[in-house]
C-alpha cells in the first residue's frame, strides 16, 4: 500500500465513525483518496459530509500514526499482509441499525497477527451472566484454544470476560475487539486483563485513538466480532441481549451461530433457547461441538453421547431377550420366563444355563432371577 | 364387538406378551378368533405358538374379565366406543427391539375414558432426575392440564412422578401407562399416587392382571405412551435413558418429540441436547411451547420472547441515532455527538432539544449526557 492510501485511511478513520455504512461504501467505490478528495470539494455527499468534512482540516494523519506507534498501536489496512481477508465479506453484508461496511482499517495493539484470526471463534454473551454461563464460556474458550484456534470476544463483563479468561487459562491466544479506541480501557475494571491482552495477544478497534465507548460503536463493533471469526458462540443471552446483534451479523455473513442451552428457568438463557428453537443457532454443549462446527469437514467429529456400555450389550439378541424377561428380585419359573420372552421353554432352558455360567442370572428356590452381572 | 371377539382378545392378552409383534400382526391379519383357532390347531406359527399354545388350555377369559371387574378394571378393545383410535397407527409403525403392533386390548382402571387421550401429551424422562427437571416437568404438566389436555406418563420415579403430580396440582386429568398389570403397583413407593389415579383418572396397561414389570414389558409400554399421545416431551434424559425408547416410537409414529434443555454441565440433560442437536426433538422451554406444538395450526401461538420495551424504542430513527451517540456519564459537546451520530450539527442541535424536553438527555457543564429516561 502506498503511504498516501494509508494516510487517507487514517484520516477517514479519525473523521468518520466505526461502521458508518454510507462512508465505508463510498470509500470502497471511490477508494479512500478519492473519497477524501470528494469530501474536501464538498461535493454531493451530503449525508456523509455534514458530519465529516468539518473535521477534515483538523486531522493530521501522520501525527495520528506517530501517536499510535508510541503506544504500541499499529493501523492495519486492506492490502497489508496482516489484513484479515474475511472482513471483506462485510462489503456485501448490508447494514443493521445503519451500521455496516468494511472498516477503513483496524487499530491493533499486541503481537498477535490478525491473519491468525482466520479460523477464530467468537464466544460472546450477556454482561449480566450467571456462574453457570461463565463456567461454560470459559470451558469452551479453553477447548477452542486447545483446538488451535483464537477466541475472540468483546472484553465486556460477564461472558466476554469469562471467555478471554478461559482461553488464557490454557495459554491460548485471545483477542478483544473494543468499541472504544484501542488505547482506552472499557470497562475500567478490566484494565488488567486488557493490558495483558494488548501485551501478549491483541486488542483491536475500528475506532480511532481516544474514541469513547458510545452505544452506537458497540453495534459497529459487534459486526467485526462476527466478521473476523469462523463462527459465533453465544453462551447466555436474555431476550434483548446485545449479543443477539452479533448473532444477526453472523447470520448475514453466513457464519455458523452456536448457542449453549441452559436451564429454562434462567432468564439468561431465554434468548439462546429462542435462537435454537427458531433454527438460527445450532445447539452446542461444549468445545468439542464448537470445534466440529467451525472445522473443515471431517476435521473434528464429535462422537454421539453414549452411556457406559453394559455387559448385557455384548449378548446375542436371543440371550438378551431372555435376560430382559428375568425378574430382578423374586425368581420366576422357567415357564414364566419363556412366556415373557416369547420363546420356547427348551430354548430358554439352554439360554438360562449359559447366562447362569456368566453370572447374568441365578437360581433361587422358585426359579431364576437376575445375577450380579446383569444388575 | 361380539362377546366372542372380546373373549378371544382377553385370551390373547393373557397368553401373549405386551407388544409381541408377530402375534399382534397375526391377530390383525386373521382376527383374534382366527388366530386363536390357528394356535389351537398348532399350525405353522412356530415363532408364536411355542410360547403361547401351552397356556391356551389354562385360560378362562370369562373368569379373567370377572376378576378384573371385581377390581374395577375393564378391558377396552378395538371397536369399543372408548377405543383410542390413535393406537391403530401402531399397525404400520414397525418394531423396535422386537416389540410392536396394535395391542389386542387395554386393561383400564379409572373413570377417564380413553377417547379423552385424543389430544393428550406424554411427559416423560429420567427416573434419576434433578430437582430442576422435576420442577420443569411439573410445570409443563400443569400447563398442559390448564390447556385442556391430559398428561400421560409412566408412573415411574423422577420425571414421570413429577409430571403426574404437576397435572394433579391443577386438578387436571393424568394417566399412568404401566408395564405391569393394571391391578399391580410399580414402583411400590407410588402406591398412593397410582391408587389415586386409578380412582380419579386412569391407570392403563396392555399386560394382563398380575403381570410383573419385566424390562421387556417397559419397552412394549413405551410404544403405547408414544402412540396414545399427540406428542412426547422429554424433560431429562441421560445418554442411555429409557425415555429415548419412547422418543424412537414417537418418531416412528410421526408424533412431535419435544426436549427441554438444561445445563450442559448436567448428565441428566445430555440425551436431550443430543436429540435437539440432531433434529429429533424440538426445543421447548415450557408448557406454552408444548401446547403450540401439539395444537392445531394457529390454536395456541407463543409470542417470541421479548425484553421489556424501553422508552428509547418509541423514538424516531434519527432521534435514536443521536441518543445512541450521547455518552452515559461525562457530557460531550454538540460537535462530538454530531460526529458520532454521523449527522449535521444543526440537525443534532434540534434533536437534542427535543430529547432534553422528554428527559432522554441533560446538559452538564461540558455538553450533553444521557438523562434519566434513557438510562
Amino acid at each position: 500500500m502506498s503511504d498516501d492510501e494509508r494516510l487517507a485511511r487514517v484520516t477517514l478513520s479519525v473523521v468518520g465513525e466505526p461502521g458508518q455504512a454510507r462512508m465505508l461504501d463510498l470509500a470502497g467505490q471511490l477508494g479512500p483518496r478519492g473519497l477524501l478528495q470528494r469530501l474536501r470539494e464538498q461535493s454531493d455527499l451530503s449525508d456523509v459530509s455534514a458530519a465529516v468534512t468539518g473535521r477534515l482540516a483538523e486531522v493530521d494523519p501522520e501525527r495520528e500514526l506517530a501517536q499510535a506507534e508510541r503506544q504500541g498501536i499499529r493501523f492495519v489496512i486492506p492490502g497489508d499482509p496482516e489484513w484479515p481477508a474475511q472482513l471483506d465479506d462485510l462489503a456485501t453484508a448490508g447494514t443493521l441499525q445503519e451500521r455496516g461496511g468494511v472498516p477503513v482499517g483496524l487499530w491493533v495493539k499486541g503481537p498477535l497477527r490478525l491473519t491468525d484470526l482466520a479460523g477464530s471463534v467468537a464466544v460472546v454473551g450477556s454482561r449480566s451472566s450467571t456462574s453457570y454461563g461463565e463456567r461454560v464460556a470459559g470451558d469452551i474458550a479453553a477447548a477452542v484454544g486447545l483446538g488451535g484456534r483464537v477466541t475472540v470476544s468483546g472484553g465486556a463483563f460477564g461472558i466476554d470476560y469469562a471467555s478471554h479468561r478461559g482461553a488464557v487459562s490454557t495459554g491460548s491466544p485471545t483477542v478483544a475487539v473494543l468499541a472504544c479506541g484501542a488505547d482506552r480501557v472499557y470497562p475500567a475494571a478490566h484494565r488488567e486483563m486488557l493490558t495483558y491482552l494488548g501485551r501478549e495477544h491483541a486488542v483491536v478497534s475500528e475506532a480511532p485513538l481516544g474514541a469513547a465507548p458510545h452505544r452506537i460503536r458497540f453495534l459497529a463493533r459487534n459486526r467485526l466480532i462476527a466478521a473476523l471469526t469462523r463462527g459465533t458462540v453465544v453462551v447466555e443471552a436474555a431476550a434483548r441481549s446485545g449479543a443477539l446483534n452479533t448473532v444477526n451479523w453472523a447470520q448475514r455473513l453466513n457464519r455458523p451461530v452456536m448457542g449453549v442451552p441452559g436451564p429454562v428457568t434462567s432468564a439468561c438463557s431465554v434468548g439462546i433457547h429462542h435462537l435454537i428453537r427458531s433454527g438460527v443457532a445450532m445447539l452446542v454443549t461444549g468445545g468439542d461441538d464448537v470445534l466440529e462446527l467451525v472445522g473443515e469437514a471431517g476435521e473434528h467429529l464429535v462422537a454421539d453421547p453414549r452411556g457406559p456400555e453394559e455387559p448385557r450389550d455384548a449378548l446375542p439378541v436371543r440371550e438378551r431377550q431372555v435376560l430382559d424377561a428375568v425378574p430382578v428380585a423374586a425368581g420366576a419359573p422357567l415357564s414364566s420366563i419363556a412366556r415373557v420372552a416369547g420363546l420356547g421353554a427348551e430354548e430358554v432352558r439352554g439360554i438360562l444355563g449359559r447366562l447362569d455360567e456368566r453370572g447374568f442370572v441365578e437360581a433361587d428356590g422358585v426359579g431364576w432371577r437376575l445375577g450380579a452381572a446383569a444388575r
